[in-house]
C-alpha cells in the first residue's frame, strides 16, 4: 500500500513556526513520527509552496499513490485549482489540519477542497497525520474487500 | 480509562436513516463495532434527542469520564448550550461527524462547537468513532506522561 | 386511519396567547373543532415545549401513524433536529402555521423544516388543520390507490 | 360564490413542462378538476405570462369576485406590481404553489406576495387548488356570517 | 412644451386604494389638479400596469414630448427594463413618489431608476406631480437659454 | 411579592465555569447574595439546562410568580421557543447577564429575548441580579400605584 | 411664515467645491437666489460643520420657525443624533440635495433622515432649494386652512 | 432549419442608444448582417419590450423553431418568468450579450437565465448574434448527427 | 464619592420629545428624581448635542470623578470617538438607555460603546439612572474594599 | 495570424476528469480539432497548472501573438494576478470555458478576469474553442481594416 | 513650505492612552519630535475632538498650508463630512495611523477618508508622522518642480 | 543593513503597465531611484509573478536580510500563503502598494497580508519604496538601539 502525503505552504517551517500551534517536530521528524506507526506502508512525504507543484503532484498520485493525505496549508482556503485536482482523481485523498482552524482566525474556517475530500481531521496535532493514514488504510482495505 | 461517547438527535435511528449516508448498522452494532477496538478503554455510549440531556451528560463526564467523544448530530449546527458545556468541563472533548459535512447542505456546513474542542473529525463513516476515541486516548496517555 | 398532529412550544397557551394573531379557541377545542371535520380519522392531538420530546414523537409516529401533521411553533424556525426528524421518517408530513408568518417578524419568515415536508400551509388560523389533515388524508389514499 | 383563480407565467404549459414536478394534467384538466370539486362555487380560471394583465385582472375580481386563488408563478418571486395590487383590493386573496418552493430552487424560497395574501399553500400539487378554493370559501363564510 | 407624466402600476387606483397614504383624488382629479397650476404647458397624462407599455411610452416620448416626469410605482424598486428606457432617452426625466418612501417598507426604499433621472421627489403627496413638472419646466427653460 | 429567577443552560456551574468571567460564588450563593437584599421579597431561584424546561416554568409563573428575572444564558442567543413564552405571559420579565456580553464572543451579541423583556441588564456580575430583581419590584410597585 | 433653511457640512464651499456637480454660486447667492422667488417668506439661511451646532438648531426651530429645509450635506448618511432631532421637533421638515445622490458614490445612496422628514428632494440643483420652500410653504397652507 | 432570435426590451433602439457600447447598426441591419452569414438558416428576429410577449414566444418556439439565440436586454437580470420559459422548452437556447456586461454596472453581472441556456456569449459586439446562431447550428447538427 | 451622568443629543428635549417612550420628566426634574435617591454621592448631570464635547467631557472625568454613568443617544449607535475616550480612561463606565432598545428601530439595536463599558442597562424608564448610579457605587465600594 | 490559447489548471486532463462535464477528447485532440477550423491560422495550445506560469505566458504573449484565448479554469475564479496580466497587455484577451458555468456550483459563477477580457463564452462544449477563435480572428481583422 | 498636520479625537490623550499600542509620548512631545526631522519646513500640529472643527480646519488649510497630514482617529471610520472636506481642498492630504489598523479591532479596518487622500500610512508608530510630512515634501517639491 | 524589496506579480511590466497610475519607470529604474536614496544599505530587488516562489523567498530572507520590504501586487488580495509566510519569519516586513488602493476597484480595497505586517503604505508611488525602506531602516535601528 502506497500513501502520498502532501503538505502545503509554509509546512516546512514546521518546528520553527508557531511552536505553541504547530509544536516542535520538523516536517522531516513529523515523516519519521507516522512512518514509525506504519511500518507496512509505504509513506511518501511531498511538500510545496507552490500551488501548481501540488496540482501536479495530486494528478500524478492517481497513478503513483493508492491514496492520498493533504495537508493544504493556506491554499485549503482558497485554492479552487487544487480542489478541482483532487475532485478529478479517483484514489481517495483525506484532509488534514494540524491545528484547531476553527478556534484560529475566521478566514481558517472555511475549507474549498473538504467538499471533494473522503473526510477531514482537525486539531489533532501532528498526530493527525497517524490518524490520516490509518483512515485512509482502512478505507482501502474496505474497498479491497469489496472487490474480493 | 474511561470514555464517554454522546450521540446527539436521530442518532438512535441508524442503520435505518439514510443508510446511504450514515450506513447500515444501528447505534448498538457501532458501539460494539468501536468497542471491539479499544479493549482496554472503559467506554460508555449515550444517546439523546433532547439538547438539555447532553449538556447535563456534558457536565456529568467532567466527573464521571477521563474524555468524552461528541457526535452532536444536528445541534452540532446551533446548539451555544452545548457548546457552552464542553467550553466549561475540564476533560478533553473530540468531535465526530460520520458523514462530510462540507458535501451536504449548507446548514451542515456550520459546527459552533468546533472552535471548544480539542479536534474534529467528519466524513469517515462508523469508523470516525474508533479514529475519535483512538485521539483522545493518545491525547490523554500525553497529558498523563506530563505529570509524570 | 391515524394521523397524528404535534404542536410546538407555547401552542398550549392557544386562545390566551395575542388572541388576534392566533384566535380565541384553546389547543382543545381547536382539536375538537377539528375532529369534527374528520369523523372517520383517528385523530391524536400532541403538544410540547421540549424539542427533544417532538423529536421523539416524530420517530415514534413513523410507526404509530399513518401521516403527520405538525405545527412547529417557534421551533420551526431554528430546529434541524426536528428537521432531521422529519426527513428520517417514511410517512408524509404536512407543515402548518395558524398566522401568516409572511406578514409577521423577520425571523418567522423562515421555516427550516418546510423543505423535507410534503407541503406547507400558514395564514389559515385554526382551519389550517383541518385543511392540513385533509391534504394529509389525501396524500394517504392517493398512495393507497396506487398500490392497488 | 364567485372565485377567481389567477395563474401567472407558464402555467399554461402545466402537463408538459416538468412533469415530476407539476404533475401531467393540463390547465383545463386541473380546472375541471377543482370545478368537481365545488359545485356551487362560480369558478373562473384565467391565465396569462403578462406581469400588467394579473395586475388589470387582480383589480378587476376586486368587483367581480369573491375572493382569489392565484398561483403567481415566477411572479411570485419579484413582482412587487402584483403584490401592490392585491394589497390594493378587498376581497381576500389565497396563494398557492403546485410544487413544495422550500425543497427547490433558491430564488423560489421567497414570496413578495405571501404577506399581503391571507394565506399561502404549497407543495400540495394541483389538490392545493381544491385546499386553496376550500379556504377561501371558509374564510368567506365566516365574513358573511360576522355580518348577520 | 409638452410635457409627458407616467404613472405606473396599480395608480390607476388612486383616491381608493390606502387613501391614508396615497390621498382621495383619483388619478383624472390629480390630472386636473397639475394642469390648473400649468395652463401654458401641454401636460399627458398617461397610466399603465404593464412594464412593457411603459418602456414603449417612454421611448415614443423622446419624439412626442419634451420632458417626462414619472411616477413608477413598484416598478421603479425592480425593473431595470424601465431603467434602461429612460438612459436611452435624451429628453430630462424627472422621478416622482406620492408617498415617503423612506418611511415605509424596505423594498420601497430602493429605486433603480433614480440614478438615470434627472432627479427625485418624494412624500409631497400629489403636490409632488406639480413640483415634478415645475423642476422639468424650470429645466427645460434653463437648457432653452442655454442654446440662444 | 413574589420573584422568579430563572437560569439558563450551565449556570448550575456557577464558580467553577470561567470565574474570571463568572466569579466565584455558586448558584447557590447568588440566591442568598440576592436574598439578602430583599427580605421583603419571596424569590424563588430556578436552573434548567432544558429548554422546554424553562419555556414551562415562564409559562407557569404567569400564575406564580408577580415578576419574573431570567438570565437565559446561551439559549439567549437563539430560543425563539423562550422569546415567545415570555411574550405570551402577562407578567413583567426583566432579562439579566453576568458578564458583558458586547465584550465577548460575536454569537453573544445577540439576544433574541431583549425586545419582549421589559428591560436587560448586563456585565454588572452576580450585583445585576440585585439590579434585575430591584427593577421589577420598581416595576411592579409603580403598576401597583397606577391601580389605587 | 419664517422658514429655515439649514446647510450641513462643507456647504459653505459651495462655488469653489466640485463645481461640476454642485454649481458655481456661492452659499450667500444661494440664498439670495431662493429668496428672490418667496418675497414674503421671511428666510433663514443658517450653514454649520459641526453636528452637534445642527441639532441645537433644529431644536431651536421648534419654537423660531414654521417650517425646516435641510441640506443635510454627508451628515445625512450617518447622523442618527441629526435625524432624532427631526423626528423630536413638531414643524415640517423638508430634505434637499443639490445633487442626485442615486447617482453617485455608494456611501451617498443613504439617508438615514429621509424617513422622519415629510419628503426628500434631490438632483434639482441649487433649484431643489426654491421647490423644497414651496413644498414647505404649500403644507404650511394647507395646515393653516385645515384650522380655519 | 429554422431558428428564432428573441431580442429584449430597448434593443428596438440599437443604433441610436448608447452607440459607443450597441454600436451604430439598427436591429434591422443586425438582423441582415447575421443572415449574410447564414445563406441556408431560416432565421426570424424578434424584439419585444413587454415580458409576458417574450414568455409567450419562447413557449411558441417550441413548436415553431429548432433553437433559440435570445438577448434578453434587462430582463436577464430579473426575470424569473423568461427563464422558467426557457427551462420548459425543449428546443435548445443561446444567450447572448452585446456588450460585455462584467465590465458594466453591478446589476448586470447577473444573468438569471444563464443556468437554464446551454450557453452563453456576451461582450463580442453584434457579431456575438453570428456566434450564437453559428453555436446553435452546430448544437442542433451533433444531435441530428446523433440520432442518424 | 463623586458620579458624573453625560446625556447625550435631544436628551435636553427629555419630557417634550416622545413622552410615550421617553417618559414626561424634563432632564432636570430626572437629575432631582436621581439625586433623591443618593444623597450622599455628588451627582454631576451634563447633557450636550455635540460629540466632540462629549469626549473632551469624558477625558475630563478621568480627573474630575469616580465613575461615570452614560446616555449616549445617538451616538451611542455610530460614535467611534466616544466609544474610544471611554477606553482610554481609568474610571469606571456605565451605560444606561431610558428605552428598551431592542424593541426600536434596527438602527437602535448596536450599540459601539458596549464593549468598552463595564456594563449597560437598558428599557427601565428614568430609574434606570438610579440603577446605574447603583451600579456603580457598588463597584467603586468594591473597589475601595479591594484596596484595604 | 498568430493565436494563443492558454488553458488552466487540471485542463491537461481532459478526456478522463468528468467526461459527462467536459467530454471524451484530450487537450491534444481538442487542439487538433480547433486547428482543423482555422488553416490558416498559426494556433498555439498552452497548458500549464501554475498561476505564475500563466502570467508569464500572457505577457510573453503580448509579444508572441496577435490575440489570446483563455480557458482559465479554477483560476478564473479567484486569480487576480491573471486577471491584471490581461489588463496590462495590448492584445485582444476571449474567454472560454467548456462547461455552463451558471449550472454549476455556486464559486463557479464570478470570474474575476472578464472585466478585462473582450468577451466571454461558456457552456459551448470543446466548440467554444473554436468560437472564440474566431472571435478573435473578427476582431483582428476589423481592427486591421480600421488601420487601412 | 508650511505643513498642517491634524490629530483626530483622543489623540490629546497620547502617551497615557494604551501606551503598549501608541507608545509613551505625548502629543506635544510627537510634535517636537517631527519638527526636530524638519528644521525647514513650518509644522503646525493641531488637535481636536470635535469633528466640525476638523471640518473647519481642513477648508482654512487650504489657504493656510501647502500640505496636509491627517491622523483622522476615530472619525477615520465614519466621518463623511470630513472626507467631504479633503475631498474638495486643493492642497496633497497623507493620511498617517499610529498603531497597524489591519491588526486591530474590526471597525478600525474601514478608513472613509482613504480614497480621498494622496496615499495611507499606518503601523509605523509615532515615526509615521515623520514619513507622512517627508511624503508631502516630496510630493509639493515635484508639483513644484513641475511648474518650472 | 540588508534589506529585500520583494515584488509580485505584474510589477515586471512596471513602466509599461498603466502608467498613468503605475508612471513610467521600469522596475530597474526604480530599484537604481530607490538604491540612490539608502548608500549604505544593502539592498537586494526581487520580482516573481510566482505565488510560490514569494513564499519561498520570504522564509529564505528570514537567513538572508535583515528586513523586508514587499509589494504583493495582486496576490495581497487573496495570498493566505504569503501571509503565512510573512508572519513566519522573524525579520519586520513593511507592506507598499504604488498606487492607492482606496481609490481603485473594489477587490484592491483589502490587504490580507496587512494585519502580519510591521505596516502599510499605500499612494505614494514609486516613492513609497524609499519610505518603505527608511521605516524599515528606523525600525532595524530603534531595535538594535534597544539591544545595546
Amino acid at each position: 500500500m502506497k500513501i502520498l502525503v502532501i503538505n502545503g505552504p509554509n509546512l516546512n517551517m514546521l518546528g520553527t513556526r508557531k511552536p505553541g500551534i504547530y509544536g516542535h517536530s520538523s516536517l522531516n521528524e513529523v515523516k519519521q513520527y507516522v512512518a514509525d506507526y506504519f511500518k507496512r506502508v509505504k509513506l511518501d512525504f511531498y511538500q510545496s509552496n507552490h500551488e501548481g507543484e501540488i496540482v501536479d503532484k495530486i494528478q500524478q498520485a492517481d497513478q503513483d499513490a493508492d491514496g492520498l493525505v493533504i495537508n493544504p496549508g493556506a491554499y485549503g482556503h482558497y485554492s479552487y485549482a487544487i480542489r478541482d485536482a483532487i475532485e478529478a482523481v479517483q484514489i481517495p485523498v483525506i484532509e488534514v489540519h494540524i491545528s484547531n482552524l476553527a478556534a484560529r482566525e475566521t478566514f481558517r474556517h472555511v475549507s474549498v477542497i473538504s467538499s471533494v475530500c473522503q473526510g477531514t481531521l482537525s486539531g489533532m496535532g501532528i498526530y493527525g497525520y497517524v490518524l490520516g493514514v490509518q483512515a485512509l488504510a482502512h478505507q482501502l482495505k474496505k474497498k479491497d474487500n469489496e472487490k474480493h
